[in-house]
């Protein structure tokens, strides 16, 4: 059993660099709190014995040694960047509960055949810059490292000189730590597993994620004398995109979400109909079927609404993540460890997009959920309960005691 | 006959000030390109023998004296400030063919029975500081002068502070110059000149102006995991609000305009659902009771949509300008002058609103209108051409003669 005090002791602690007046996190990542939590995060590596580095794109990977260093090692971890207002919990259990596991492990004197890593992927959450889940996108080759390293944020900056600037632009190239499988615990950011009254949740997929940057161009006039007939508005233009996306995404089913989640007037003013409007589009399904129809369907009604409306709309399609199959062995060894501990369980797919379902399109992975308050993520009231947060832990270090071997 | 030449050259020496890329102005009020462009006007009025004086809200008053120094002066002129994406001629007509018009007299050597006052107003256009009309409204006792000056823009700069850092805030009280009665000359801003082929616009009427400031407060959460039904997206919100409006506006009928100009997401993010907007609204007609319509039926509409939604939707009524019915001597006397140059003309009502809506509630007032390019205003193509320029100086002219007595 993991030190639940311990672990509850860590999350508070870190969640003081970026802590937000409402009891949230504000961690933006290569931030100056984000570089905060990875010192912190590197003498705690360190002090538990790991042997930390980190790569060309500022993860961190902490090595604890195996018997058999032939083996590649288990890696367990996630993320410690947050949304603009994020929680405590988000990407910051995994990571934490994976420094608990090794802290578990190194007191209670148990060695394992296989290493066991523990890594902390940079931006994960992908408001800074995208894509999300970046870092272990170029791991598993996705992207190169230079392509990542040009991304710019929203003032211009790149990923490159946003390292610099907290001095994380590590010495190995990306990809140099070699692992074996990954397991990340993680809180569910959906209302199931409380509703249900479930302790864990086993994770067997994950919805695929289509991300768009988007452009109205429509024309600027003046409010007050320009007849309502003549108006090409951008922003009337965005509306009904936004509700035309909502309608597709509930005609689709349960199983698909849309959002527009950035929309940016330029040059705004009370007596001007706006011209020009920058904005992105956030569309997921767990089924690759479905995904198609909501990208179909999405840019037939942009067409049929710009076309309306005398407006230009140009949409990019800037990044797509087809849904995620976990790994059977290792949805069985989460399940088999929950049912061991005597947590109630139930399988379940991910809503949010997560570093392991980038890892498992090069090597077995899968994740461990616990339940979060009324399903709420990405906001400043996230929360999670202490025993929830010591289950989720145990069945990632039994996971991956029975993986790694004793 | 004014000096079309001069006329059109001052046009496009002050254009300068605040010259953009794609050939507009972008001079908000009291910004550093503003200070140029009054030091210019103070330094014109000054060689035109005018002695000019600085209220305490900025405007500038340049006075001819008359050969009946009792008598009250007649009022020209308009503004010099522009839209972020602006024009060369909405207010820069009216203000700088005011100064034409006393070039004109002086190269003349006509001397006036009443005396005349050029006038520039601060803040007409409302972009930078709310309301609109901002400093003629302290003029006619609409706001106290503290009132105003506490105003603030987006970033927290009051118009106080505003005025200090260009040396704007001028010795005399708002008031202190007696006007008898003001004419002003503007572009259309509006398409219906240029498509009937006429060159003078004798303005009769204004539309009232209803101005509001929103606020939407959803729930933010993960664009990923909070299925469709459970949302409170204060995006999707804002675009039914949108789109409400504009049917608003065109179910009442060509007598009405609605638009909303501005909205910011609070802390966006591409993977979260807008929790907090903030927004604008402008709603115009020249009929009371239809103003009064789109107050009722745009805030029973935003309440069903916050209620279904299950969003707080906070509208607040932050400036109410009722319709104008300018004076009809002075109406006359700006039909007569057309007529007499030989000019087409025909009666029109103003859809935007203008110092001279204020003016007119304390003293008789007039508006000469000339066509500008397919009624586009407000934005950076904004054009008018030279000779209709020179026409509308020459109907104000003429009007301020017959009015101040030669
Ligand atoms: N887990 C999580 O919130 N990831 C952020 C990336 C996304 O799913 O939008
Ligand atoms: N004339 C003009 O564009 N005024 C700005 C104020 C308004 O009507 O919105």
């Amino acid at each position: 059993q993991i030190d639940s005090a311990r672990l509850w002791g860590s999350i508070h602690e870190t969640a003081q660099f970026g802590a937000t007046a409402k009891g949230g996190v504000r961690r933006l990542t290569l931030s100056a709190e984000d570089k905060q939590v990875r010192d912190w995060f590197r003498k705690a590596c360190e002090e538990a014995g790991l042997e930390v580095h980190t790569d060309a794109l500022g993860s961190q990977f902490g090595l604890r040694k195996g018997r058999d260093m032939s083996k590649p090692p288990v890696g367990i971890g996630s993320h410690l960047d947050t949304q603009p207002t994020g929680g405590k919990y988000d990407g910051i259990l995994g990571t934490l509960g994976a420094l608990e596991v090794i802290r578990t492990l190194n007191d209670a004197g148990i060695e394992t055949e296989a290493p066991i890593c523990v890594v902390n992927w940079t931006n994960e959450e992908g408001s800074r810059f995208a894509p999300a889940m970046m870092a272990s996108a170029a791991y598993v080759g996705d992207f190169t490292t230079d392509d990542i390293l040009s991304r710019k944020d929203a003032e211009g900056t790149t990923v490159g000189q946003a390292l610099d600037s907290i001095g994380y632009r590590g010495d190995k190239p990306v990809g140099f730590q070699k692992l074996g499988c990954f397991v990340e615990l993680h809180i569910e950011q959906g209302p199931i597993l409380e509703a249900e009254g479930k302790t864990i949740g086993v994770v067997d997929s994950g919805q695929g994620v289509l991300w768009y940057d988007g452009k109205i161009s429509g024309f600027e006039s003046h409010a007050g004398s320009t007849p309502m007939p003549l108006r090409r508005d951008a922003l009337a233009t965005l509306s009904e995109i936004v509700l035309a996306m909502e309608s597709i995404a509930k005609k689709l089913g349960p199983n698909a979400v849309g959002t527009i989640g950035e929309a940016v007037i330029a040059n705004p003013s009370r007596n001007v109909i706006p011209g020009e409007i920058a904005f992105t589009m956030d569309c997921r399904s767990a089924d690759g079927a479905i995904m198609d129809a909501l990208d179909r369907d999405l840019r037939a009604a942009i067409a049929e609404i710009a076309e309306r409306r005398k407006v230009d709309v140009k949409v990019d399609l800037v990044w797509r993540k087809p849904p995620t199959h976990f790994d059977p062995k290792l949805i069985a060894a989460v399940e088999n460890a929950a049912k061991t501990l005597g947590y109630s369980s139930r399988r379940i797919t991910s809503g949010a997009g997560h570093d392991a379902c980038n890892l498992n399109t090069v090597m077995p992975a899968a994740m461990v959920f616990v339940p979060c308050k009324d399903g709420i993520s990405h906001n400043e009231l996230e929360d999670a309960t202490q025993p929830d947060c010591a289950a989720g832990t145990n069945v990632l270090m039994h996971t991956v005691l029975a993986i790694a071997g004793v």
